[in-house]
């Protein structure tokens, strides 16, 4: 199991983090996803996944665009 | 067939517009909802919803709780 921090702009309510986590769920090898909401259109929201297989960036930025957002950097 | 305007505080993004959208829509009565969205926790956007029957102020007040929000004012 990893963990990869994804920083992810333009959250800005409980609907929008639903949305991501909803979107990263889906990835196969995905396990858990947290968001700790930094509510604002210019602001970041730290995004932590947790996983148990090969997740790409791919994957991760195509989930959070999905979503709505946008993905400014992957920590991992 | 009339109208009325709710102002409706603290929606912030589409996600917010959709949740309030749907919950006055369930109301018997409702033809349509609009919503303009003036987006910021502290920020009230107009919402005007059209009826072809009796819809109560308090059914609308239960509509926008329900959804998540405040409804500063109703006018008819």
């Amino acid at each position: 199991m990893s963990t990869v921090t994804l920083n992810v702009k333009g959250l800005t309510c409980g609907h929008c983090v639903a949305s991501v986590t909803e979107e990263l769920s889906e990835i196969r090898g995905v396990d858990s996803v947290s968001v700790d909401l930094n509510a604002g259109e210019d602001k970041v929201s730290k995004t932590t996944v947790t996983t148990s297989g090969v997740v790409t960036d791919d994957a991760l930025r195509d989930a959070i665009a999905e979503a709505g957002y946008d993905l400014v950097s992957i920590e991992r």
